[in-house]
């Protein structure tokens, strides 16, 4: 059975409820999920996942250094982390406070690690954002994000 | 006196009333102002401006091809825009749907051309955002940066 | 057997002799490909494909007005893309000329679609670029490039 | 007399060299300014300066940890910053890998803080970047950055 990491960095609990939310989405697609955050998570962890979903507020229109620094020192793994599926997610204090270019960088790492990702047509594009603590809309936004996210594993895995 | 040029694309008028927002800003810092429609600009006349803002809604990620062939053709006056001021403003559909896309796509598009852009502390950190139809927030942060275009437009005039 | 288009604007040819070097990593796979100019292709014939690359030059940091008009186009065909396999490519006149910010733009325009995109983690990470006319070292990342298009292809259509 | 700091992260050497020749072209321009390593940098120190140049290998598409830490702590002084002049530079092992997004993502902090930034017609667009070891093209990108940044420092502290 194909396995996914939620690994996520979060103060105000935010980031961290958007991360119970999209692993909701996962396993109701049949996907096992795990959700840790990112100082339970060491670079080798990775290898053993089939999916990495990464989530952080958004500090200075990217993700928190903690969170940068597991993407740094996973180097050390660099082209084994190929054709796993990625994605990401973020929270933000306000509209057009970061929350996509977030999103966008903890893509861009995994494109670079080699991995593969998907966009959503309906809601946030890119990936779950939310303002402030998350409400209906991203609630369901995250729901889908998950269940995507299992059927490309899946797929992927097969 | 300086001058500025709010140039934008609108189909359902959320931009269009966002360049007048922001024209309002600008002119109550004594910075004199035209707003026009992308159709009604042709390149040449962006040589007359000190100060350039490009509004657009959010068409998959970036503005409207409208407006980006205004931009393709400006290349005929490329390294003639140097030092001016760069502005830019995007309504989108929803919350990360890519809206601060849309605006660092235009900002870029203003550094290719060598001009000077300036961001915001407080509101939409990189251009005005809006979700749907301008509401008060919006309206806020459109008339602050207009002020902020302003006291750059005219330090660098000075 | 599934089916991938290549879809570039070109003027000097650069971009076009990249889009026919992915196009021989793609078949060297057993995916089939068409290769075409943007301007015979219509928002329709999107549909017909497993895959959709894009490529461009680099004007003002972004894809050419021509084919951002295609994409803009293709919002009639909104949620009918999902999980088709996505991939770009750009041309620019130099290092830092934009390269990364339009192979990224084209992705995103892609994920906005709910496609599926892949990284690279050994070559041009995002997507092929060339500064100037393609080189050995380019030739090479877009055949890789379209080897990984097709080996996606494959699996998504299983 | 304005003054600028520029602060960087480098392992090879590459990164540091880029910052002594930005600091050559901010010098040749009447300009002060410090050249320190980013262990060297509290956040508090960043008040002092009229300009902040900020330089980092490209480790997945952004800056290093090391440098998006002292950045999250600037979060102490938010609103302090606005109006200094911004500016960044980086070095990546290959063209498209991540140099542009490294190069942004540093912009995109500096104008969250509500600073200013000026891109280039003709060299690097974006900002400064150098493939592996800093050769002449780099050197001569380099050095007019630095002489930009020193023209807008000036212009913002009359």
């Amino acid at each position: 059975m194909p396995k996914v990491l939620i690994c996520y960095y979060s103060r105000s609990g935010n980031t961290k409820a958007m991360a119970y939310m999209i692993a909701d989405g996962i396993r109701s697609a049949d996907v096992d999920v795990d959700v840790k955050k990112v100082a339970d998570v060491k670079p080798a962890d990775l290898l053993r996942y089939d999916g990495l979903v990464f989530g952080s507020p958004t500090y200075y229109g990217v993700c928190a250094a903690e969170l940068k620094s597991l993407i740094d020192k996973s180097v050390k793994y660099h082209g084994k982390l190929c054709c796993k599926v990625g994605g990401a997610f973020a929270s933000s204090a306000n509209v057009g406070g970061g929350n996509e270019t977030t999103v966008l960088q903890l893509l861009q790492a995994h494109l670079i690690h080699g991995m593969v990702i998907i966009g959503d047509s309906e809601g946030d594009h890119y990936g779950p954002v939310s303002i402030e603590k998350p409400n209906k809309r991203v609630e369901k936004d995250c729901k889908e994000y998950g269940k995507k996210i299992a059927w490309l594993v899946k797929k992927l895995s097969e």
